[in-house]
């Protein structure tokens, strides 16, 4: 029966909802092993899924565990997902920026299992910053700052979980519709009534050209259809870092510059235009009103406030961030333009520095990290200092040649 | 390193033979993955493999083990394969026939791994014959009768067969270039000189098409050249079983009537084909001429007396090889002409009746199976018998409308 379904779908049929259930459930309950479904699954990533599939594998995402009870919140709640970058700590500014225009964020996030820490791990490098709470702190918290981000408790999408962890030692990664179904019965299941996905497309990214992030875009809103939820997406580029610091710590520091209104550039761009699309969908508003609300916010501090009372009422303290670490300083070999940050190349090292974790059991240096001293276009001198790395492990290694492009 | 391999297939894109030996001897090393294996099969199954993959896969799989040695004989040395079939006793008849032409057959055969057993298992039936012999024993064996069929003693191309026992059970088994790197890396490393491939087509085997099934003619003669291998297919049905007893101790008393010049149809026209092949490889002579000394010894009891040879030396007995079962007799439930008789319906019903193992450590039961009592083509009356179930399961479960076919 299991071999029939796969064998349907490595010849190019079209599944039943019931197929999907057979092989997916039988997979969350051991029964299908892991090498069975790594096959299906490329089986799927080569052949593709039409819409009606994509939506009932989305259904049986859902149904494989909880879904989030946020009835106690009486305004619109409005989610945001990025499809994961390097650098990327858009959610430590825009979470608060979004809360500080009345618009309620609720947010369970992950920790990292990759080249660098997650939102939750970022938080976590913030000293007495408690990510763990219970329900009736979440319920208390949303209710008295209109903020919270912790990390899951309940068992939300665990076939999903399960599902995702194969795919990234299988090469199945690749695949619109997986991605779609992924993104989309998590943020269903944490029960938004609105959501804005950040797609990230380029050389650092899961998906690498325009159009495949056009079509993930495409079947995002429509799954957002299928369930009555409105969906937004941003699509921006992921070529080079975003921001100039990577690594936990590093990243709370840059947010902070942010919400202070010190950097502007292209996280400040993104930040805007994430911002503005979740205030318009909270306070449906249109986006240039949202857009000036938001910036407004920006810069009168109010984001800031925001962000120090989620913090303070998590018990984190960011009086003395400093950052604990060695410092090696990388210097230009040539003169020339610097044409290219390989934002690939950044992640990788950013883990040899200690500010990843291969194996969800590794513990992360929240002081390691990467930060970049010039920008791409700028003209450069041998002997510049193009980044500052951060780290504990003696004398990383690192190929000048491979991630910055000076010509 | 493995993932990029992986992503490459699954791109589209041809592999170098570096590559394919990292990610295939990897996984004999345990190094790979089942779970990445399958991913990597079922991208071959969908994007294919290019000829000079297949060549560079072959390879791998018969250096993955021993080469056997066959130098002590000087003629030439001619072996047999089928792609697997149900009720395809051939080989328990062609060998000896074959080597009562003078032509040596020395075959190293497995153990069935599905509905019903192996050539192997079908001997084994054969009260006292000795199937595991020592390669002196083979030795004296071949220099003395001309004919040995012995389970493998040596390590024959490990890889392949844990690569097969991962396909069985993840939908990788139809891949033309897979079946065919597979068959052909087992009978280089068994050193024959020419072979001779019978490639079933049709309901009951696993090449479901002819068009399939000329790709493959096409690709194992490719192969051979590629090692200077003369190979000859025959292309043979397998939409109904070959002849009418399907199961162990069965098909040895059927092919002792074939032998005896008791039995046509179309097992016997199978027979001399193969053979005829065969013996025109083995003695370099044209294929009418060979047809004509096959079947005189087919008739004037020479193979049946080469058969006997072979019996006696490997210390079995054909004294007595009543069937020791419950025979359960199937009839007709309508008048009508029988159109058809499923294959692979009757396939699993010999493995219901206790006729094959779905585990190699299941025992089997030599004495079960079942006779067909009726031709395609036969007119019937309710009532008449159809075919008898031999058995010590209590109460078979049989499915009458779906084995066969009568309107």
């Amino acid at each position: 029966m299991i071999l029939d379904i796969i064998s349907k779908k490595a010849n190019n049929y079209e599944l039943t909802k019931e197929e999907l259930e057979t092989i997916f459930m039988g997979y969350l309950n051991d029964e299908v092993k892991d090498y069975q479904m790594s096959a299906f699954l490329m089986a799927i990533c080569i052949n593709d899924m039409s819409d009606s599939e994509v939506f009932a594998l989305t259904d049986i995402f859902i149904k494989s565990g909880d879904v989030l009870d946020l009835s106690f919140i009486d305004k619109i709640k409005v989610d945001k997902h990025s499809t994961g970058g390097v650098g990327d700590k858009t959610t430590l500014i825009v979470a608060p920026l979004v809360a500080s225009l009345s618009v309620p964020v609720i947010k369970m996030s992950g920790r990292g299992l990759g080249y660098t820490g997650g939102t939750i791990d970022k938080l976590e490098s913030i000293p007495g910053f408690v990510v763990n709470l219970s329900e009736d702190e979440i319920r208390k918290q949303a209710l008295d700052i209109g903020i919270v981000i912790t990390s899951q408790t309940k068992n939300l999408t665990p076939l999903d979980k399960k599902v995702y962890a194969l795919r990234d030692v299988t090469a199945t990664t690749n695949s619109i519709p997986l991605i779609a179904s992924s993104i989309m019965s998590k943020k269903i299941a944490g029960n938004a009534d609105k959501i804005v996905i950040d797609i990230k497309v380029g050389r650092g990214a899961l998906i690498k050209t325009k159009e495949d992030a056009i079509r993930l875009s495409n079947l995002l809103i429509k799954i957002g259809t299928y369930y009555q939820k409105e969906v937004r997406t941003v699509i921006s580029n992921m070529d080079v870092p975003l921001g100039h610091n990577i690594g936990n710590k590093l990243e709370v520091l840059e947010a902070l510059d942010v919400l202070k209104g010190k950097e502007k550039g292209a996280l400040y761009d993104l930040v805007v235009e994430l911002a503005s699309e979740m205030v318009s969908l909270g306070k449906n508003i249109d986006i240039e009103t949202a857009k000036g609300e938001v910036i407004d916010n920006l810069s009168n501090g109010k984001a800031l406030d925001k962000f120090l009372e989620l913090v303070k009422y998590q018990h984190g303290n960011v009086d003395n961030l400093s950052i604990e670490a060695k410092v090696y300083n990388i210097k230009a070999n040539k003169n020339g333009i610097l044409n290219n940050i390989d934002a690939l190349s950044i992640a990788k090292l950013c883990e040899n520095l200690g500010a990843g974790r291969k194996d969800l059991n590794d513990k992360i240096d929240y002081n390691a990290g990467v930060v970049l001293r010039k920008n791409i276009g700028d003209e450069i001198k041998e002997g510049d200092i193009l980044a500052s790395l951060y780290t504990n492990v003696l004398d990383p290694v690192f190929n000048i040649d491979k991630t910055f492009e000076i010509s």
